[in-house]
């Protein structure tokens, strides 16, 4: 998939912007490949100047190879693109921001994201000793409503593993479609009542993360992801702030 | 603020992790710090091993200045913390995320974050001929739910501006409490009846993006911000990799 890239001159205020980036000893920025629906952070790489150029040009995050010293365009080989819809640049112009929808995963291990590994200390005071230990395990580097997302996932599949054991709330919900749906219900009806009885902020935010917690199990038993939810809610809601200055100065 | 930061060595288990890094020539990887909470991407530096050592330990989010040849904990100087709940590697290494809360702006210029200035290409034909040109907004990187939040914020200030004009879909929820309430309890029931009456996940996840829509725009309403909501979700739901795995061991 070989779309065509004009040449930097060509494109009026493009060489100018480019001059704006604070390009390193190698010529690179760095660029930051973020999901622009879910947040999570994709990967990370090195752009040069014509890899910044030819992004903004494509719409798929392109970046220059260290190790193979030559352009590489997220997806030419694997098909795996990353789809662009917003280039940012940091305030001192030498890292990027490619906000963007993956098109399948974005690590070549066939992760979602490249980051699955955590790393911390752990507490690990058994005779009344304190001992720090670190640790490593397999963890998504998530943000909280993808967390919350993966936790109902996996209180889901712990569900037909506890066979005598108590069952979670979750699972409880997903067992029991009209608890679920009359708690959905009631949340919203609760969430609405911290206005209409005047509760406070902290009361509102409790009843919101009640809502978005019961209408999520709702989700996940029909096999919805929040990231469709949030792409549903961008082609609504969203513009850019290109987009936006672009049909403003047709006016 | 000077936390005691022990020796590497005194610290089981450290050393090995922080040889799997892949620190570059300069001894360094790229650290990405990440708002645990919306997903924002918060700012980008870079961290040498003591640095990452100590981040693990005071989880204050920890970097090394190329400039200044020397460390330094974000806030030391501003109060602008990062208090680090998760550090994450990625595949191959050389890139860390520090997900974790910001205490105050994550930019030295007072921006939440520091990727507020968009650049892209606009289609600025108007006699017919394409012709593109590149500009750069003021324009923050978000991701979808904290673009919506900053929709509604903006019909809000625009509902003062407006007089006369026809009131955005936003500006009547805002000004009428009633109809808004009103509107949360139908969205509520309408994604209810995706799962009551076998609607199908396009229909679920449009449901679900309405609810959403209308439940942050009495959260405007009330002062509340996204983020406190998610924050709220975090402290009843979330447990990360390396907690989890330790209380496991400690069973
Ligand atoms: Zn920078
Ligand atoms: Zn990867
Ligand atoms: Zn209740
Ligand atoms: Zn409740
Ligand atoms: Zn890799
Ligand atoms: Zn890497
Ligand atoms: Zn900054
Ligand atoms: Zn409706
Ligand atoms: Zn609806």
């Amino acid at each position: 998939k070989t779309l065509a890239v004009a040449d930097e001159q060509s494109i009026s205020g493009l060489s100018s912007i480019l001059d704006g980036l604070k390009f390193n000893s190698d010529g690179l920025v760095v660029a930051i490949a973020q999901n622009v629906d879910t947040g999570a952070v994709l990967m990370q790489a090195f752009a040069n100047r014509a890899a910044v150029a030819e992004t903004l040009q494509t719409r798929l995050a392109t970046f220059y190879s260290r190790s193979r010293k030559e352009r590489w365009c997220k997806g030419e080989t694997s098909g795996h693109f990353i789809k662009v819809t917003g280039v940012y640049v940091d305030c001192d112009g030498d890292s990027l921001i490619y906000l963007g929808e993956p098109i399948g995963p974005a690590c070549h291990t066939g992760a979602e994201t490249c980051w699955f590994s955590q790393v911390g200390l752990t507490d690990n005071s058994s005779d009344g000793a304190a001992s720090l230990e670190a640790v490593q395990t397999t963890q998504h580097a998530q943000p909280t409503l993808l967390a919350l997302e993966s936790t109902i996932r996996q209180r889901r599949e712990q569900m037909s593993q506890n066979a005598g054991g108590k069952p979670s709330w979750t699972a409880r919900l997903l067992q029991n479609p009209e608890l679920l749906c009359s708690k959905v219900r009631e949340e919203a009806g609760e969430l609405c009542q911290t206005l209409e009885q005047d509760e406070g902020k902290e009361r509102a935010a409790s009843e919101m993360a009640d809502l978005l917690y019961h209408s999520m199990v709702l989700l996940n038993l029909q096999g919805v992801k929040m990231e469709e939810v949030l792409k549903a809610i961008r082609s609504r809601f969203g513009t850019s702030g290109v987009e936006e200055k672009a049909s403003r100065s047709k006016k």
